[in-house]
Formats: C-alpha cells, sequence, structure tokens
C-alpha cells in the first residue's frame, strides 16, 4: 500500500502554477502572496482523529489544545505568526455538548494565548469517531520566511528541545515553537526549518531532500527526553533511548539550519533569550546526501524511519 | 438532543474580539482585515461525509467537485473571489490510490475553472469513511462585500435558478454562482445575501434572524425545480413539490435582497447578463420577524425547516 506522502506526491503532481502562490505543496503551510504590503500568507489545515492522534482518555481541553497547537508549529516552522483559525468538528452522532465544549475551551485558551482569532468554523456528522481539523492563516515578513529547502552543505543543524516519548504525554500538551522561530529568524539568518512531527529521522530527511543535501548527526549530541529514557527503562521491548529520540513522533521541536560560523553566537543568544528551552547542536549538513550518524567508532549510514502514516 | 446551529452558538459565544476579524461565526464566510489594500480576506471549511454528504455510488469526481464547489458557493455568498484551497482527505485503512485520484481531479477541474491554486492539505486516516475538508481563502473588495445581515423592510427578495430535488443528483454537479454573485455586487446595491445549503426556508431564517426582520413569500414565485416535481409524481410518499422548493436542503443558490426600486432593472439586467440562469422574485421583506406565505387565499405563517443536522 501506499504511504501517505506518495499519495500527496501523486495527488499534486502536475498542479498548474498560479501567481498568488509562493510555496504549493511540501512544505509545512502554503505561501501566499495576496498583495498585502511587506508580508505573506500562511494557509494551513491540520486534522486529528480520535483514536489515530487522542483517546477518549486524554483530557477534553488537551484535545483540543493539540489540535490547534499542531497547526501552530508548523506556522512556527515558516517563522509565522498565527493570525486566525476556523474548526471543523466531526462528531459521533452520541456526542455530548459539554464534552465539546470542554475540547473547544482547550483550543480557545491556546488561541488566545498567541493572538489567534477564532473565526468559526463548522460542525459536521462522523458516526464513528471524533475528528477535529484547524484551518490556519497566518502572516510572515517576506523577508524573514523560512522554508524547508535552503540548507547549504556545511551548515550547523539545531534542534530545540527533548525528543523521543512524546506519547507519553507531551504530544498533548506542547507549546508550539512560534516565539521561538520568529526570534531566530529576527536575529540570524536562519536557513531551514521544519518542525518534528513524524520523527527526527523522518523530518530531518524532508529538509535535506528539499534542500538536496545530506546530513550527519553527532549521536551523543542529539538531546533524548527524559520520557523516552524512563520508558527505556520501564519495558524491555521499549525502543532504546536515542532510537527513540530519533525516530518517535509528535515532539513538535523546531528543526533548522543556519551558517556553521552563526553556531556559537545563536547557541549563546539562545541561552539567554529562552533560559528554559534547550538548544541542541546535533551535526552538520553535508553535500553528500543521506543521513548519517557518528559515534567514537566511525560514521554509519541510518536507515530507521519515524512515524509514515498509513505504513 | 442539541442541533448543530445550537451549539455552533454555545462554542462561540463569548469568543473575544481580535482586531483582524471583520465578520466572525454566524456568516457564510468569516471575513478578515489583514491590511490588504481595498480588500478583505474570506476564510472558510466546509467538510463533506461519506454516507452523509455522498455515497460510494456517486462518480469519485463528483464527490471532488462537491466537496470543493459548497465551500465556493459560500465564497460567492459574499460576492467574493476565490484564491487558494486546502484539501484535507481523511481516508479508511482501504483506501484505493485511483480512486482518491479521480476525487481529486474532480476537485483541480473546478479549482481551475475558477482560478483556485489548491496549495496543498494533507491525508490522514478515518476508518470507516472518506470525509474530505476543504479550507478556502478568498478576497472581496470591501466595498462590495456582502453579509447575511443587512436585509431591510420593504427590500425585494430574489433567489437564482430553481429549488428542490438536488439529491436527485444536482447536488454533486452544481456550479456555484461566482460570477452571478460578483457581477450582482458591482451593479446593485446588495443588501444582503446567503447561499442555499439548509433549504430556502431554513437559510432564509438565517437572512432574516442577522437582519432582525422578517418575509412574506409569493407562494406562485418560488421556482420549483423539475426534479422536485418529477420526484412528487413518481412517489406517493414524496413531499408536494413546493414544500420541496422550501424545505429540501442542498440547492446552492443564491438568495439576496436589494431595494424595491431596483427588482426591475435587477431582473431585466440579470436576464441579459445570464439568460440560461433564472432570477426570481420571491417576495419581501417586512418589519414584522417571522415567514409568512402568501397566496390567493391570504398569508399564513411557515413553520416548516429544511435540513438540520443532527435534528
Amino acid at each position: 500500500m501506499m504511504n501517505e506522502l506518495e499519495l500527496i506526491r501523486q495527488l499534486t503532481t502536475g498542479l498548474p502554477p498560479h501567481p498568488a502562490v509562493v510555496t504549493g505543496p511540501g512544505d509545512d503551510c502554503a505561501v501566499l502572496d495576496l498583495g498585502l504590503p511587506g508580508q505573506w500568507l500562511l494557509f494551513k489545515t491540520d486534522a486529528v482523529v480520535e483514536g489515530v492522534h487522542f483517546t477518549r482518555e486524554a483530557a477534553p481541553e488537551q484535545i483540543g489544545h493539540k489540535a490547534l497547537a499542531r497547526g501552530l508549529s508548523d506556522v512556527a516552522a515558516m517563522a509565522g505568526t498565527p493570525t486566525a483559525a476556523l474548526i471543523t468538528l466531526a462528531l459521533p452522532k452520541d456526542f455530548d455538548a459539554a464534552y465539546v465544549g470542554r475540547i473547544y475551551q482547550g483550543l480557545r485558551t491556546l488561541a488566545q494565548a498567541h493572538g489567534v482569532a477564532v473565526a468559526g468554523g463548522e460542525t459536521t456528522t462522523n458516526p464513528e469517531r471524533l475528528l477535529i481539523s484547524v484551518a490556519l492563516l497566518g502572516t510572515v515578513d517576506r523577508t524573514r520566511c523560512v522554508h524547508r529547502a535552503g540548507a547549504q552543505p556545511g551548515d550547523a543543524l539545531f534542534v530545540t528541545g527533548k525528543l523521543g516519548g512524546s506519547l507519553a504525554g507531551r504530544h498533548l500538551t506542547f507549546e508550539p515553537r512560534l516565539a521561538e522561530a520568529r526570534w531566530l529568524a529576527a536575529h540570524f539568518s536562519i536557513h531551514s526549518m521544519i518542525d518534528l512531527s513524524d520523527g527526527l529521522a523522518t523530518d530531518l530527511r524532508h529538509l535535506l531532500e528539499a534542500g538536496g543535501v545530506g546530513a550527519e548527526l553527532m549521536k551523543s549530541a542529539i538531546p533524548v527526553s527524559a520520557e523516552a529514557r524512563r520508558l527505556a527503562r520501564a519495558e524491555s521491548s521499549a525502543k532504546p533511548p536515542l532510537l527513540a529520540a530519533l525516530t518517535d513522533g509528535e515532539d513538535f521541536e523546531l528543526l533548522f539550519t543556519a551558517a556553521s560560523r552563526d553556531a556559537v553566537p545563536l547557541l549563546d543568544a539562545w541561552k539567554k533569550q529562552f533560559p528554559d528551552t534547550s538548544l541542541s547542536c546535533i551535526g552538520k549538513i553535508t553535500r553528500e546526501p543521506g543521513l548519517r550518524l557518528r559515534d567514537r567508532e566511525g560514521v554509519q549510514p541510518f536507515t530507521g524511519h519515524g512515524y509514515l502514516h498509513f505504513t
């Protein structure tokens, strides 16, 4: 069976060019030029489905938070500012209005924290399970918009936060890195950026393919989360922590590249600006394609994948 | 159980105001002011669900057509121009890539006909049934945007096309009235407009409630479709044709009001501009709230409803 990426490629191949489209399918958001002075528009949709992205065991406020936070993370990955959201609730027949109200509450709290207007939406029927789709509109300074493509050989590769084990809970509560991404784009020349939704290895490959480059990661520099370590200790069949950090999905951290000469000033300035959020330089961009891992014993190709829908 | 409208009202009550929002929940589209010279942005999402809005008996191209045409009809109802669409495909586990490709083909053909960029989207999983959600971004001239609110006592009430019996097939093939709506707003002072998705009676009530007014319809002027007449003849349990025209959903025609002095020039100019599409003056707006039907015997209140989700 075809996976999500192959299907999207098939569906979007041969789409005719359009004068308003700066960036179409294949980036974190679509980028549109509608003549807004100095700005482009960012346009994004993201859906969460019961039993796939959350279960009824989650607090409804957290389900609403996650439904909006995922799309906000994509706006962050372009260094943008979200403006407005439309919420589509596809509800089972037995929906409970109070439960749905609590989902909306989680969503509204996050929207307000980031100045996002909930400008409407609709409800429809999805008899077997709850599905929430969020459409987002945002803006980005034309001179500061960061794409997936743009990584240069020699670039330093950075990741925010700690990776792996998100399904233990953080996937429901994470804060999208909007302020961090805008600060990065305002103070440094960020060559390329993506948010981590499918796992470091898979999302890094997207960034590398978009730029026509490869990467070498330093094993010891990959920031492994406490949850990934705890899960590995708790269950012998769990992934080793480093593999979890490389392949677990739903981290919603930022992965980006900048010229290597900017690496030290960037890390220093970050520490002052965001003392509570770690930033790690985890490797470098190479001319040679593919993804490789370096440790004391040498360099080896890494072929593992994160979560790919439908596979 | 609560119906869709009551739920949306509950969810969107008390949403904090936002400087970018011109019109929030409760109109055909959200209207946003992002500083685009002379223009507002229109923002809309609309979802179709297998078994609710279409069945697998429909040609997949028609399913794609309908998924996009519904939202385009809402952009039309504000006299706007659609710019870009994002397509969310929530697919059952057994999805067939060729079938999905044909859905996309129907969607792309309609997008191209109206100059809409398919700027991306995503696929996700919805195990039991296909769900397609379309997010739309458009623009509208600030001086020509038509809202649901705005009907004035004494206004003439108009409807395009013929009503009723859409489920016999037209709901899958209708053409959104984009050019017609823009022409109307460019040449006449249109006081209020809505597209017919839930049936004439129900959507008219939305327009009346938004304007704080009522309406009196002339029974004999309501344009009943050939399908509604055919269905009534074919099955004794079917709705009488006039009731079908008043209460069947999914007509996707335009319902609008203009000053009564404009009624004759408007009908004349329409006939020249759109000779193949009927336009009917079906009644007038009244100060007295509520919906009434007039025939040779007199005036009676009409309390019937069209399709309301979840009821």
